[in-house]
């Protein structure tokens, strides 16, 4: 099957945003074996919009649309392919149903705008939206094949994760589908895991190995077309054992999720807590790991110590340690053991993570931009305290921080078992 | 003048890379006062890269491309334009001796294909790459206009920044350029803010008003073309007038910046600081206020209290509050004000914020999902407290929530004035 990718959306156009639909739907489609060969970028503009929808019927089975799905007068992409298609509109009662109990228990009104959100194309099929108001539409007509999907990546996403691909994987029939297994790394580099696996990566045929990289985390991806869940096992396990054996200290799952989420489940099987002093990340860590749903268990707390008054006060740091001629300073190896060690005390928890540094972008104290210190306290033992030099921009550092710090915990708790 | 951006790449179809060119052409070309109305993404395949090309010819008068001027087998963008218009292709002798000279100092041979990446399809006006090898060609021929760029942003970006954009400015002779003015708004909806300003929208022919929606923030563009800036902004003035009467306890800035980029501000300008007692919000307020350079002196820092036991060991919330027959919970709005008293007197800062609430995915003390409490403490004051319904799931919860409480800080600063 062939698909066109058509984001619609005028802001696109202004490069406003970057469109990151487009990759994100293009990964999701190969991996159910359809090959896209077009992506189209129209405006919100009814005229060209219809224009794109024929060039795109002209050399496409399938038409994925995100965007233009919306409230507002400029969201056409229902109206545009309806009216292509010679088809009408009509209300989905339990879409408008869902909106009017979500408005119900907000203090805004609910306005006619709204309504058009829960609008479905005559015979298309209903997309659940489980992040916004807009529902999806999903239709064969004329031996082509339309899915429209919402333009925000948040509702976008789990749309076509959800009842998007079951549509989809429905019209393909019992074909042989793509299957793969997503390994997640940590504390290592792109390049280095890249180089830990070359001859892997080089002789590669079937099952294919896909490295990925993403901000202070590497994903490969190892897929296979097989007709069943345990053919697609057998066949891959060979090259997920070896790319283990030699990964074992940076891979922390063997599935789709984020360092922080495999963290929360090691301190919860384990029944342990944690909690965190941050001053250069400043809340990075407290919000990755309270990202997680369930995180309560686990994560107890923290503080944002970004002036030396709360990190003495709030974490009990020295006042010597971090002012004065001759004081170490606010980035240092002491600091860091200190906040670490003032926060699990207050808190009582098995564990503390710390970090202190310069995400720039002028360094502080004569210090260094990328300088960062990140301390873990664990109960009974002295903090053990990591100088790192990181690379990048202050959002860069401070992400990298992050990871880094969540790593070093993740380590300490044994990793993947 | 019309114009389509063309990306050439199998790579991008895959979703392997974003298509990040196809943002930074949009905007540079926007800023030349050029339209585009179209973007398209085509593999590394002759046929359908001629078809798109054709297709692009018959509704746009300037075909901007990038990727396909490589050297190897897989670039095509060159043969495809020159086979398209008849035209030959030659070797451009200044670019290859630049390639042979490049070679001359490394250790690796000069190979045919890199003489391709010094080709000119016959007639084109060579664009310098200071940042690769590959020569872009500049060219018109019958009636229509032709930008071929490397695909390496790197290369792309200086190649289009200088000569592309050189070549561009001569095509177009003194026409006018877009010039345009961004305004930000927090606590209200796109909808809503729609409806406020309905008829403008309506009305709109010069200068344009796009409204579009980011998490938790709203933005407008007011637009027009003008050959200066004085002239831009004396015809944007009466709508921008109208907009920002209508609007004024929403808009937060006239230029592209954060909503905590606008809190920095104003707390900075006052010189005022500020804390935060975070629970539901786990970190990202504290997060977003560090993602501004500079935030150390207003934002002095915070807790994250997540469990019961930082809230009454680091805040100081009375226990009688939190648990207990009767006590009104941690989701209420005695503890939001407790919290945000605590911290505030424990930093003495000028306001604290705080948050507690339902972030879901399950409600907690028999309360539901998305009841939150935003508390601000301000010296010398009774803490206020607002209690929100949001919408959405765990993540859009939490996005909502900061914004709600920054905006409640930036409105009691005083908002812009």
């Amino acid at each position: 099957m062939r698909a066109e990718i058509i984001a619609v959306g005028t802001e696109l156009l202004l490069g406003q945003i970057v469109n990151t639909n487009a990759q994100y739907l293009s990964q999701g489609l190969a991996e159910l074996g359809i090959d896209v060969y077009y992506q189209t970028v129209v405006g919100d503009n009814l005229t060209r919009l219809r224009q794109a929808i024929e060039t795109a019927r002209g050399r496409a089975d399938l038409l994925v649309f995100t965007g233009g799905l919306g409230p507002t007068q400029d969201d056409l992409t229902r109206d545009a392919l309806a009216a292509d298609l010679g088809l009408a509109i009509g209300l989905h009662e339990p879409s408008l149903r869902k909106i009017e109990q979500l408005f119900a228990g907000r203090s805004v009104e609910l306005i006619e705008s709204n309504r058009k959100q829960a609008m479905l194309i005559d015979g298309a099929h209903p997309l659940r939206n489980d992040t916004g108001l807009a529902v999806g539409n999903a239709l064969s007509a004329g031996g082509k094949h339309y899915l429209l999907l919402p333009g925000p990546p948040r509702e976008m996403k789990p749309m076509f994760d959800n009842d998007g691909s079951d549509w989809l994987r429905k019209l393909l029939g019992d074909a042989a589908a793509l299957r793969s297994v997503m390994l997640k790394f940590a504390g290592i580099g792109e390049s280095a895991l890249e180089e830990l696996l070359i001859d892997l990566i080089r002789e590669q045929s079937d099952p294919t190995i896909a490295p990925y990289a993403k901000e202070g985390e590497v994903c490969i991806r190892v897929s296979t077309k097989a007709g069943s869940a345990e053919e697609a096992a057998r066949r891959m396990e060979p090259t997920l054992q070896a790319i283990r054996s030699r990964t074992e200290r940076y891979l922390y799952a063997e599935e789709d999720i984020p360092l922080e989420a495999a963290v929360i489940r090691l301190l919860t099987s384990k029944r342990q807590t944690v909690t965190l002093a941050e001053s250069c990340t400043g809340g990075m860590i407290a919000a990755s790991l309270t990202s997680v749903p369930g995180s309560a268990d686990a994560f107890l707390g923290g503080v944002v110590s970004y002036s030396n008054g709360v990190k003495h006060k709030q974490l009990g740091v020295p006042t010597e340690l971090l002012e004065g001629p001759g004081a170490p300073g606010a980035v240092s190896e002491e600091t860091a053991a200190a906040m670490a060690d003032g926060m699990r005390a207050a808190a009582d928890s098995d564990y503390a993570l710390s970090v202190t540094g310069v995400a720039g972008p002028a360094g502080v104290e004569g210090k260094p931009v990328g300088l960062v210190y990140v301390g873990l306290a664990e109960r009974g033992k002295p903090a053990k305290v990591e100088k790192l030099q990181l690379a990048g921009d202050r959002e860069g550092i401070r992400i990298r921080a992050t990871k880094r710090a969540l790593y070093l915990l993740w380590r300490t708790l044994g990793g993947l078992e």
